[in-house]
């Protein structure tokens, strides 16, 4: 995927790449075990099936994940991480800790 | 500063204040010793002065940063960490950290 680069600075490139509120969501849920598109629809935030198909595609395209039939005989897809999209979980981690600490009422994942 | 929560995830509520392109490059410019509105400015991305005003502001409302003026004689303003914005440098590790591994041709900061 070509992205309009900012600097060469590693944390604007990253943010190019992940900085809008659904990607890390939804590399969130892989690392929970979810993926299937109805999971990613059943979460909390209510992400809506156009950007789920968008972010989903833009995923496979950035290499965080791959796409799969759900068996030989489905047309349904199943959705994992690859090794780079697995290296993101450092991120979440420290994100997650940082808003656990500092904004009320949140509660960690299960 | 009221937020639309998504849900009491606390990566969803973190993003939901720091996830756009700008927020975080703002906290790196700070973290690594910036403080004054022409800095920000000057920095490689090129944010807009109209993109950064609002983005500052934000900063402060979140107590993220303090607002202060650079002498008893001038009207121009420095921005300093707070904790609570001090407290997000392991996130900015971890997505350099990320983007230096992972996108070609990044280059760590100064």
């Amino acid at each position: 995927m070509s992205v309009q680069r900012r600097s060469d600075c590693p944390i604007a490139c990253a943010l190019d790449l992940l900085g809008d509120r659904w990607t890390l969501l939804l590399i969130r849920d892989m690392a929970l075990g979810k993926s299937r598109f109805d999971e990613f629809l059943d979460s909390p935030e209510g992400i809506s099936s156009n950007v789920l198909s968008d972010r989903l595609k833009k995923l496979v395209q950035m290499d965080l994940a791959t796409k799969s039939p759900y068996s030989s005989h489905s047309r349904r897809m199943t959705y994992q991480l690859t090794a780079k999209g697995e290296s993101l979980r450092p991120i979440l981690k420290a994100i997650g800790r940082w808003g656990l600490r500092h904004i009320p009422n949140t509660v960690a994942e299960q």
